[in-house]
């Protein structure tokens, strides 16, 4: 296998994106191709003194920002980490593309570049959330791979995240939710009232509506929401996750007394951090495309790539491109509607 | 002053709304109308053991339950607290009407009973959300009561959510940030994207978009979004706080050396709690109905009612209500969108 990773994508590229390849390369027999400017790259490999052989370098010299226009970057930036990945891709050289750069450029590239499987109207991000019930991780898509929102996409991200979650966990019918402001059934606008008709109707174990307060306590394998909800509601948890765990990292070494009993507690302190941790999750697919795109966290370091690397192998065997297209080929409500020219209006 | 409260609204009515007036009214001189089937409320006063004369029950037989239409049970339940509360509201018999009753029987009647201000399209509830900058709060508005969302309902909760802030805070120009899944101008769907525009052009403090990361940190007196999102901004970051904290309380409760380490950190673990308390912010205000109506949350116990009703008062004595009818007549947009008939829709 050959695991493509942008070297110049994210907060810390390239020193962290070479440390985390350095560390899975020495524990896998597959290879990694580092994408970025050669003499870069090499620099990096050195520092980390790397002396194996299943790391390459694949000298692209253009960087895409976040801050740049994701379409017309894609088209005009040709060599850069993100189109010359999704070429290699597409011409066999590479097996998945793994990024933390610019999501949009990533998901615009994706689509001028691989396009969408027949029968997939959007792509969606998929990420693992934590869970406290027993499972310990849900499937959240969509992430913010499409801001505007259609009843349609919603139900094609259920049939999608339970293709994903049958692959990876090896559930057999994963649960899926979908997130609403209400648990009853008829809750929520227009959209989501018609993506819950959507979903009653199609082939998978859907049970309904959960509250954006639900979702963390687990109960289901799968959340399915809109794409502008869903970035909502991911960094709306993460934020308030982020500000309580910094406050008792700053309570706790103020005075002499809180600091000893926070080192008495430290290691029930730690087992909470690691509950709420996401570094080990791995990257998050962007299911639906013709090829395997994986989407880091743009602040990841050594240990969130590393991972994203490893977990990277399993999607890969496990062919969850391909299940995605036989599946919607196989299903009828997407192959009607395709036939209908459904999916034709972001061409 | 008269505050009509609800007696039989929320998951602990009638008991922990009764004991939370009685300790209420000790403290004030102003009139608490407790509204419910008589004998009910009479006798938990006794079990309070309540001798004081500023609590008088309004007798209302009927309870309009979270699971009932909205629009239905308040046209048939005439004698329940909440079409009760609000009929009183409109003849002058109470100054403001607190209920931790349904959300959406509460908004219904509110419509219904009392109706819209002039030039306001629909009514928002803005509710306080912790932050941790200088500040301590941040006003989040709409929470839900409109769950179709239009770029002029986000935009007019600028402008409300302004003439609130001011009014409470005595900030005279509170800053205003729209709720987006980007901090850049242009990000998010249309519907963001128009709102950004009106919110641009209008005679605020408007300072860009805002991720539903950074809410938390504070940085803005208030931030505007639809009701969809909104609520699924408070609810994820609600799960996360309650997830986080009740792993907190039980880890460190597991094993002696952690539980010594707790008790030794325990005033500032109190501390980091008081942080994201929300019990003592009061309830939230349903902004741009001709009426002061607030809205507790469903599992207020006597704490959230007592301060739900002090909280009140100021709310009252700014005349908020009037506030924002006057700056709507003033304000030229809402005039000309209001004389086209835009507001006349939901009839």
């Amino acid at each position: 296998m050959r695991i493509l990773i942008d070297g110049m994508g994210g907060d810390y590229a390239p020193q962290e994106i070479v440390k985390g390849a350095v560390k899975a390369a020495a524990e896998i027999d597959d290879i990694i191709v580092i994408l970025g400017p050669e003499d870069l790259i090499r620099e990096q490999l050195d520092v980390c003194r790397w002396k194996g052989s299943n790391i390459e370098i694949m000298n692209a010299t253009e960087v895409i920002s976040n801050d740049e226009t994701p379409a017309m970057s894609v088209r005009k930036k040709k060599d850069s980490t993100i189109v010359k990945g999704m070429n290699m891709i597409k011409n066999g050289e590479g097996d998945v593309l793994i990024s933390g750069g610019s999501t949009g450029a990533l998901l615009a590239a994706g689509l001028v570049v691989l396009g969408r499987l027949k029968g997939i109207k959007r792509p969606a991000i998929a990420a693992w959330f934590p869970a406290l019930a027993e499972g310990g991780s849900t499937l959240l898509l969509d992430c913010g791979a499409n801001v505007e929102a259609k009843p349609e996409y919603v139900y094609q991200n259920g049939i999608m995240g339970s293709i994903f979650v049958r692959a990876i966990k090896g559930i057999e019918e994963p649960s899926v939710k979908l997130l609403n402001i209400g648990a009853e059934a008829g809750k929520g606008d227009e959209l989501h009232k018609e993506a819950f008709r959507m979903l009653s109707d199609a082939d998978i174990n859907f049970v309904g509506n959960i509250e954006g307060r639900d979702v963390i306590f687990g109960g289901c394998d799968i959340v399915v929401t809109d794409g502008f909800s869903g970035n909502i509601f991911l960094k709306s948890s993460e934020g308030m996750s982020l500000a309580i765990m910094g406050q008792f990292k700053k309570k706790l070494t103020e005075g002499v007394v809180a600091k000893a009993g926070a080192m008495l507690a430290y290691s029930k302190i730690k087992e909470i951090k690691k509950v709420f941790d996401y570094s080990d999750v791995g990257a998050a697919p962007i299911l639906g495309l013709k090829g395997a795109v994986l989407k880091m966290h743009g602040n990841s370091t050594e240990t969130e790539v590393y991972y994203a690397i490893k977990k990277a192998i399993p999607y890969v065997n496990n062919d969850v491109t391909g299940m995605i297209a036989e599946a919607v080929s196989r299903n009828n409500v997407l192959s009607a509607k395709k036939e209908t020219g459904g999916d034709e209006e972001d061409k």
